[in-house]
């Protein structure tokens, strides 16, 4: 796997194949939760065999690397870009615009990646991810590294992540979710 | 279970043999999540046998339950002191105040309630808890129902849900989350 052997995120693009388990995979832990989730499930939900989605993935834990390689991919891409910015502030402009880009086009993943307690022992646990997570959080908390823009930093990534994934945001078009909320979240940060 | 039969919330008290269920269910299911958690899990961490914890509860949704209604009793005393404020603003203001206190009071419940799958189906398939969250919504979105306010309300739980169980802030003492959050939710509201 791209991640383990060269600790880079998204190093090999996932087989079309790979793409079809991840994507049932993804669906699957939305509704049950990951550890409600088995390949037997994931492979009715394509409907294929189990042995056929072993032939792609030889464990779960695999598969949750791959569907967590998928989300973090952007999120790299995001925090990049922030990161050439030359004022703080506009590189917390800049990676929210992104998060909130990343979290509406992935809206069933939000909530996965901030909440399910195995997918985030699992972005603890895998280096590749929690460096990625730690320069999101610096550039949220905007070079300072007190309480408040520790708070700051996981009410901002809440109040995304939670939006997008409210029941009661689900009947919302895409474009009118991103503007409403890059709004809202803009007014959280002090400066702006 | 009180809220099948009298459809209110918390009419009656758990006792104790059910509170030591309840506790160790909720810390199983923030590991684990709900689906990764089965009643000879939550009897082993008790230290009693599966057939004590059936004694309680007959299954692991009666469970839920329980700990559903111990969440939404705290939720549903401070919706009911919002909504006997005048004006809007000041009933938006009391209640997230409310909810701050309850989501860093259980810190470790608030991801369960906000994100996992198994919760939030639970949670609007039955209807003594569906309305509570349902005049939470409508508090928080200020007397609106268009999709701005949606988005506010949603933002509003995500943001407070998501700060409290952020890895980031595992480490902040109650009384300086509590204080740092009530005031980067504040900025999130327009009027204020």
């Amino acid at each position: 796997m791209a991640s383990e052997a060269g600790m880079t995120i998204g190093a090999v693009d996932p087989t079309a194949a790979q793409s079809r388990v991840i994507a049932a995979a993804l669906s699957l832990f939305a509704e049950h939760g990951i550890s409600g989730t088995s390949l037997q499930m994931i492979a009715d939900e394509i409907g294929v065999t189990k042995a056929a989605v072993y032939h792609q993935y030889k464990t779960k834990d695999a598969i949750v690397l791959a569907v967590a390689e998928v989300v973090l991919t952007g999120l790299e891409s995001a925090v990049a870009a922030a990161e050439t910015e030359r004022s703080r502030a506009r590189a917390r402009e800049v990676l929210i615009s992104g998060m909130v880009d990343l979290a509406v086009a992935q809206r069933h993943m939000a909530g996965l990646l901030q909440q399910d307690p195995v997918m985030l022992r699992f972005l603890q646990e895998h280096e590749p991810f929690s460096r990625v997570i730690d320069r999101v959080n610096r550039v949220l908390m905007g070079g300072a590294s007190d309480a408040r823009s520790m708070v700051l930093a996981a009410a901002i990534t809440g109040a995304i992540a939670g939006a997008v994934t409210h029941p009661m945001t689900a009947e919302l078009d895409d474009e009118s979710l991103r503007a409403h909320l890059t709004r809202h979240v803009g007014r959280l940060v002090p400066s702006r």
